[in-house]
């Protein structure tokens, strides 16, 4: 596994070849497309038409189990087939004890070959070791997110001898204790700038997913300020309904939806370094 | 779905026929049989030998899924392959945003057919209701966990009104509120009694699973009286590898230790019935 490269390389030469902080979700809802499609068909389809304008894509594990076994090969076959200069991260949201969680981690970066997964931290940092034991891959944990409800115990004052700071910000706090082979992310919510902001400040260095793009430029660029890091980089925003489900569909919507966000990211991170007082 | 007989209905029944809290962990561990060993026939051959002991089994999907798609097709006959009069808890402690979670909800609910399972909590209740929606399936909500991490997060003090309470009494109290139709459960650890007591002082009427038991009888004991209900029950006590890998192996094994456990959990509950000050 040593000669591999690492995913955080992997994300860095494909953000810069193809100057994006785009990451699309793949997240095939059978619901949303024409009667009789074939869904795997039209997700390589979306991929052929977007490839050179992200950085990472991030199928989502529910929409294949929900599928059966069929749709965990038709995974492990959507995995395979991805260019190889796009990384890969597996949205499961894992979180099991640590012989389980051995055993989710095999099946994640071994067995469906993924380059990154997101896990949840409930069970504490034993739980999440055993994913992280793969070095050159990455571990995204879940942070703040982007739900309606994620505020109903994240956001809850922890008591604490320096005053009280919300549960997210103790989780970003263990997620650097945790990340002594530099391979932990976070994910954020890119619907909350503020949180997105504090949790920079405490992680200058990891990684974030930030999904809940919506389709406001605004939003986005409020997001992208507050979490980027002092090199201009460090994220990975997700899009998956507006670029799987454009108006009217077909791919060729979907390659314009990423291109309009691709855009919309590049021209926030330039603005960024334009008025951000630690740019060279 | 109105017909069928909900998962709490099936537990009673099956702990009453069986005189059983025990639920036996369904963790197929290849490395732990000898090589060669045909994991699906063996752990048949498992089901066989206990199937009149516990009250419930509880696959785990991790060492299913690390098998690939033919694991997931094999949890699936596995599940199928389950006599009817013992219900099925899929433990697979998932946790995702609104639309995902239904498709998670639809995998273990509807594609595997579980009766119940375990979610996360960390990213609040309106991520739950997708799999409370199943409403005669039963949802076991992470409380406090058994691992050696468990407290990192789940034993911090939230600050509050009328004084600090950990995260996991917080999890607690908020599955009281979820518990609208009478299918949420709790996931706590047979390791630390004083904290299930608090738990069940929270939450009266809720079920509890709880993994973590060791070989000595005393712990047993003790997690047992602080975790029953009013009326003597409420609890699926599970053990996975002291019944699936007894020493010397083989399925005659696996019964003699379920039957141990059977009889020390009918002991404890025995005791605690004579020394608890609501028996009538």
């Amino acid at each position: 596994m040593t000669a591999r490269a690492s995913f955080r390389e992997r994300y860095e030469a494909a953000a810069a070849a193809n100057d994006s902080l785009l990451c699309v979700g793949l997240d095939p809802d059978p619901s949303r497309l024409p009667p009789g499609t074939d869904v795997d068909a039209w997700l390589r389809g979306v991929i052929e038409a977007t490839s050179d304008l992200v950085c990472c894509y991030k199928p989502n594990a529910a929409f294949f189990e929900a599928r059966g076994s069929g749709g965990m090969e038709a995974l492990l076959q959507l995995i395979e087939g991805i260019p190889d200069e796009i990384p890969v991260l597996l949205d499961a949201k894992r979180g099991d004890v640590g012989h389980s969680a051995e055993f989710y981690a095999r099946a994640v970066f071994e067995v469906l070959g993924a380059d990154a997964v997101t896990v949840s931290p409930y069970l504490g940092g034993d739980t999440v070791e055993p994913f992280l034991a793969y070095e050159e891959r990455h571990t995204f944990v879940l942070c703040r997110t982007s739900n309606v409800g994620a505020g109903e115990l994240q956001d809850r004052a922890l008591a604490g001898n320096g005053g009280a700071r919300p549960l997210y910000l103790e989780v970003a706090a263990r997620a650097n204790e945790w990340n002594t082979r530099g391979n932990v992310g976070l994910v954020v919510g890119a619907t909350y700038p503020e949180e997105a902001r504090a949790i920079r400040e405490l992680c200058p260095d990891l990684l974030f997913l930030m999904p809940g793009v919506g389709a406001q430029a605004g939003e986005l660029e409020a997001a992208v300020r507050a979490a980027l890091d002092a090199r201009g980089g460090g994220i990975i925003v997700n899009a998956s309904r507006s670029v799987l489900y454009p108006p009217g569909g077909g791919a060729e919507a979907s390659r314009a939806e990423a291109q309009r966000l691709r855009d919309a990211l590049r021209e926030a991170v330039h603005c960024a370094d334009r008025s951000a007082p630690h740019a060279d």
